[in-house]
Formats: C-alpha cells, structure tokens, sequence
C-alpha cells in the first residue's frame, strides 16, 4: 500500500494522506487480529508527490520505477515560494538534514513490490454527483502539459487601429477559448491556469502573453489528436484572426501517457467493494453504490504500475473540490476506503498465495 | 503652446518632448527676427501627463482647466515600482524637494491662456500609411477604462469535468474575444492590457481573474452603446458559457468624453499645414500631404480644452510606435510640424489682434 503525505502550499488534508492513514490502519488491524497473509504487506509513503516544494512530481515513485535516476531527484531544488533558508536546497540535502536519507535503494529491481494499492479522495464531483461511495479505478487519465508564449507588438491602445495591431492577448484569449472546444469535441479536458501579459498596462498592447494548456484523456491516441488540434487551431488564430498576425511557441512541460492499471488488482478492489457496500443504503442489485472511474489526476500509482500490478480505490470528495483546506471526506467515506483498501489487499495476498508468487 | 517632458518608464524622446522643444523653439525663432506679436506668446510643459510615476493622467492641465482641486493633485502618491526612496513620496512633496512648486496658481482663472497649440507625435500608424507629414487634430476620441474581475471556483484540473466547472480564466478569455468584436462592429477600439489570474497554477482552475478594458470612440453616444455592449455580453458569457456560471464585477476606472478642438485653431493649422506642405515631393492639388485627424490618446489639450480655443498637430511616428525606446519620428518630420506650430500660432496671434481678443 502506498499514498503520500505531502501537500500542495493550501491544500487540504485528505490528499494522499487518506491513503498513507489508511495503509497504516491496515498493518494495525491484521497485527491486532492475529491474521496471517501469504506474504508480505508493507506501507510507503512516497516523498514529494505533488512536486509543490520542490517541482517534480511524484518524483520518488519515479525514481523507484527507474523512470529517472536517482541523481536528477536529490538535485531538485526547492523552490524560492516555499523556500526558509537564505539559498534554495535540494531534495538531498533535505533527506540528510531530516534524517531520512535511508540506505534502501529506491529501485524496483533492488526493492522490488508484488503489487501496489492506493487509497486516496477522488478530488473530483463523479462520484458525489452519482450518490457512489467507492470508486474502482482502472486506470489514469494521460495529461501534457505546455507553456505558450505568443508574441504580438505593444502599441498604444488608442492609436493604433484594430487591422494595424498584433495583439498577442487577444489572440491568446481566442486560442484558450477555442482549446475548450476542442475539449469539448473530443470529451476530453483542456485547462488553463496560468495567464500573464507583458508590459501589462491599461493603455498599451501586451507584446508577449504567456499561458499554459493542461490537456487530459483517458486515451493516449485521442491525447496526441487534441494537441494536433490544438496546434492547428493556434496557428490559424496567429495568422488569420489578430489583425497583423503573432507568433505562437510551444514548450512542452511534461507529457504522461495515460495508465490502465492491473485486472487483478481491479478485480481484488470491485469484489471488496461488492462486498462493503452490500448493506450500504441504497444498495440494490439495480444500484451498485460503487463504481468504475478513470483517475483524472496523476499520482504515485501511475509510476509503481509500470512495475508491478497496480490499482487505487477513490472516495467521495466534498464538492469535488480538493487542493484547498476546503476539501473534505466524511468519516464514514474515510472508513469504507480503508476496509475497502483492506479487502483488496487480503484479497490480492490470498491469490498471489494461491500462484506461489510472494515477493 | 504646451505639451510635456515626462515619458514613461520605458518610453521614447518624442512623446511630449517633441511639442515642448518645438515650441521653445518657435520662442527662440520669433525672438531672433525681431517679429512682433499682437499679444503675449508663451510655452507650458505641463507636469506628469504620463501619469506613469504618479498615477494621474494629465494632472496638470487637468488642475488648471479646475477639473479637480490642486489638493487632489498634491497628494497624489508615486507607484511603488518607480519608488527610489523608503516611503512613496507625493507629487507636492517632490515639486518642493526640486524646487519647482512655483508661486503661479495653476489655475484657468487666475493664469487664463488664449488659446492653446499642442504639436505631437501621432503615436499611430496613420499618418505614415497614407504617407501625410502633418495630421491636423480636430478632436480626441473619447475612452473609458475598466477592471473587470471574473470570479469562479478554484477546482482541479484533471479530476473536474467540464460541465461542473466555474472556470473564471475560460470566461474572461471568452469576454475578451467578444469585446473585440464589439469594437469591429461599431469602428471602436477595445484593448485589454492587463489579464491576471489567481491563483496561478497550471493544474488549477483560477477562482479569480482581473483584466481591464480600455474602449474608445470619437463619438461619446457611441462609446456609450459599446460599453453597454460589452456589459450584456459579458453577462451572458458568465451565465451560460462558463459551464456553471461565474460572477462578474464592474470597477469604472477613468471616463473621458470625446473631445473637440476649436474651429479657430483647426483653421489657422489648417492654413499653415497647407503653406508648407506646398513644396513637398507629393503634394499637389489632387493630393494633399496633411489631413484632418482624431487623436487615439488622451493629451493635456483635452483638459485645456474645456477652458481655451485649442486644437493639436501631429507629425509622423515610425511603424505608430510609442512608449517603447524604437519610438521615432525622422528630424524632417520634427522640423515641418515645429513650422506649422509656428505657423498656425503666428495666424491665431494675428486673427485676436484682428479681434482684440489680448489676453
């Protein structure tokens, strides 16, 4: 079991710490019980997964799945936001000063892992929207992410006619509205939050805009025709639609391809959810109080199941809204998550038992 | 004659200069031939049209023209970015630190001007387009300036569905796209400048975004249906086009009527511009090198305006590029627009001697 306990600057307490509680109150319940597993169950708490202090994200899973080396994560250094100190530190110097600079290699061939469940809030409406206590997550969206510059003139706002201008603003405002429809279009998802305009005057053009594009599928081929699309439709607006044309440059921050996760594992989560939610009220053989999702953020998970057989359990989130001290999860949500996180870990044990597979 | 010496943080030897030069440089010419006026002739450079350092447009000519109190206009603060000492110092506390707070009162009463010659660059592309050497300005356009905030909800990029979303950032690009249509469809101009969203992060929706709209016209009916435009549009783009809706909020900036310049003046530049224009390669009878047009900018003539004859010459600005060092008007350009401002001076000073109008 593994989840986090690092959060975003403002963010709430249920993200990735749900899962790490949880996988902890499992390893209490089957000591104080006495039950013995075919093999062995452990807990991680995978360090510096949302990437906010020091910007890689899900960095430590990364590096156990071998997905880059050790080395590029001790160098991270923390950025100046959240930074204390007079210089800015890296990871490593961190782990040496807190004492948790351990000697086991964060290597899925050194420290190998027979399977990996996670336990964490959806951070989404879905699952409060369709009164689902559970959700049985086989698999994760993909996500790129880029940056956009676009480059237009600054000239006086009163001066200079609408077919004289390169207004990189507008132009800007014209592509995030058409990547939305280009969302639309293909049910994915297309975000941006960041937005900045320079010289930034009431009066006066920006000449240079830069924004950035969180695009999301499920399916990796339908990802790369949304980019296309989106590159597409930028080049038409740069040339055609902001009077005298601006440019427009791409850099691509991240790019994740999307994740199916292990039938297995899926198996051994929707049977301990049938099970936990048979009493629920409003269970009936016509209305399961769970169901399947796609993960619509990344997370440890999406790096451990290149390496072994992977699945996560989502529970309900208030409002969908996570990444702010607002974000909640009822007790009995809590609850239901970790006995559902209990039942597909005694139910994956017992097979791996069964096929003599005890890492 | 007037115009001004200050520019803006990054901007060109032109803007204001040009006219204050050039009219100590008529001074200079009528003094060195002996000519006689029929009345005084004098030259204001009125102090911080920019409003760049302290934020108030054409304070000066505004407190002469008794727009506002000469109180208002003292305490008027300096920007923290262009700040050199610990504490923001006010415009009264440097006019007596550099010894310029004169014993004149700065008042349309007290100190009454004739009538009032500003010569200008155009800061547009106009005049260099249809290849005149003098533009002829018989008004200003009027402008009005707004912050607009768009408030939504803050929510998780990849785990929010488009439908459940409050997406501040998508409407406000939204609202921008629409505004420039509105200008194309009444001749105006609308600029949005600034665009700023929080809280900034590319995984997450911004809950709030601010961005002004400057919108002009020459005709203050018009400019009035624009905003009113622009007002509806917005309306309906939070209610129905941001997914779930998002609120949006007004602040009224600065509002300046159209404005324009005397028959009298207009005429006497009218006749100099025509006079020595007469020998330009180009010019002939069926093709004039000057021609009447509206300022795009906001200039202390507009104040001065209210309270004296007043009208403005323009001369050619490179590619219409102001308020940036590539700013440029070529040394010919410079020279013919200081002769009509000397010409059409000579003509006004002639007409009230006519008159008997000696102030």
């Amino acid at each position: 079991m593994g989840s986090h306990l690092d959060t975003q600057p403002t963010g709430g307490r249920y993200d990735g710490i749900l899962g790490v509680l949880a996988g902890l109150e499992v390893l209490r319940t089957i000591h104080e019980t006495g039950y013995q597993t075919e093999g062995p169950i452990g807990l991680v708490n995978w360090t510096n997964e949302e990437g906010a202090r020091f910007p890689m994200v899900t960095v430590s899973s990364a590096v156990w799945a071998g997905s880059f080396p050790l080395e590029t994560a001790w160098n991270c250094r923390e950025v100046a936001s959240l930074s204390q100190g007079p210089e800015l530190r890296t990871i490593k110097q961190e782990l040496i000063r807190t004492g948790f600079l351990g000697e086991t290699p964060a290597s899925y061939e050194v420290q190998p892992i027979g399977a990996h469940f996670e336990l964490h809030i959806e951070q989404g409406p879905v699952l409060e929207n369709e009164c689902k206590k559970i959700g049985v997550v086989t698999g994760a969206q993909g996500y790129n992410w880029y940056e956009i510059a676009v480059k237009g003139r600054d000239s006086h706002a009163g001066t200079t006619p609408l077919h004289s201008r390169k207004d990189s603003l507008l132009a800007a405002a014209k592509m995030v509205t058409a990547s939305n429809e280009i969302a639309k279009e293909f049910s994915g998802l297309v975000t941006t939050g960041i937005f900045s305009a320079e010289p930034g005057s009431i009066n006066t053009m920006a000449h240079t805009v830069r924004f950035t594009l969180d695009i999301r599928h499920p399916s990796n081929s339908v990802l790369t025709k949304m980019v296309e699309r989106c590159r597409q439709s930028f080049e038409r607006i740069a040339r055609e639609d902001s009077e005298c044309g601006v440019q427009v440059i791409w850099t691509s921050l991240t790019e994740n391809s999307a994740v199916e996760f292990h039938p297995d594992c899926i198996a051994a989560i929707e049977l301990a959810a049938h099970d936990l939610c048979f009493n629920l009220p409003g269970q009936s053989s016509d209305h399961k109080k769970w169901r399947h999702i796609v993960s619509g953020a990344g997370h440890d998970s999406c790096n451990v199941s290149k390496r072994c057989p992977t699945a996560m359990i989502f529970t309900p989130t208030r409002n969908g809204m996570s990444h702010t001290p607002d974000e909640y999860c009822s007790p009995e949500d809590c609850i239901l998550g970790a006995e559902v996180l209990m039942g597909a870990v005694i139910r994956y044990d017992a097979l791996r038992g069964q096929r003599g597979q005890l890492v």
